[in-house]
């Protein structure tokens, strides 16, 4: 971004950016899923981030495709938000002694992380939407649709087992 | 937090440590939102952000009230997350050059704060229903409507008008 002059000039600049943004996020996803399908105890929470871990590999190159399609140069610009929220997810998951604790714990940061894509991909398909790219918008629609069901699969199974198991 | 030890050991303590991010987070946007109602040039959008501003003061007394139902001091703990989201809000909203757009960057990010409170919330009301505390559970359950709702209405205000606008 430039340091004196304001880059984001017109509504396609800011879909730009904002894929952009989701790109770093979906590859930072890459890396942090694996270390929380280490961390957790449950097998159906550890085989939920793996499953996931592979979706987010799709949403990589579902992202890839827009970029393509929009006829531009698939790029990542630093998305201080998503490292936040894995930062958190670390800081939080570090202290917690019990096992059985450290799985309700995963689960919730994990939802933080779903709620931030279900908000970036939500805020892009409207985008899209706006500026006539019906095409970009249905191909992130695919992606937000997995992210949902990530987040309602994670409550859940908090709510059936993991939540339960922790509290006793 | 500890250096060397875990110190959070039980459900109980990992609901805590949550209500204190969470009041940190809503402390924080106490001191953001002003600024965003700043930049927003439509009306409607500028007086939404004022309206939520008076609502997330409720949200922060409806904390310090959990906080003392659940007999502990109100106490903040550093929220990466939330800092993270402001900072990335910041950032984009720096670079955006016309009014129109910075409208819509306006609702991207405040979308963004916004699910990161449903996640949050969410997760803490069903931690205080495991842990039999379904009167803090009712308490939080009120801010998580409010923020749905904020949620809500920055959609409809975005896809009504601001994203129009911005595209044109």
């Amino acid at each position: 971004m430039g340091l004196f002059t304001k880059d984001i000039k017109t509504m396609d600049d800011l879909f730009v950016h904002q894929l952009q943004d989701i790109f770093y996020a979906e590859r930072q996803l890459l890396k942090a899923l694996p270390k929380m399908a280490d961390k957790a105890t449950d097998p159906q929470l550890k085989s939920g981030f793996l499953t996931h871990l592979e979706e987010t590999k799709g949403h990589v190159t579902r992202l890839e495709q827009v970029f393509k399609m929009h006829g531009i140069e698939a790029r990542a610009v630093e998305c201080p938000a998503i490292d936040g929220i894995i930062e958190e997810a670390d800081e939080v998951t570090g202290e917690v002694a019990d096992k059985a604790v450290l799985d309700a714990a995963l689960i919730g940061a994990a939802q933080a992380a779903e709620h931030y894509e279900i908000a970036r991909y939500g805020t892009l398909i409207a985008w899209a939407k706006q500026l006539g790219r019906n095409d970009c918008a249905s191909v992130l629609q695919k992606t937000l649709d997995e992210e949902k069901a990530t987040d309602v699969k994670l409550t859940t199974l908090a709510n059936a087992k993991v939540n339960l198991r922790a509290a006793s």
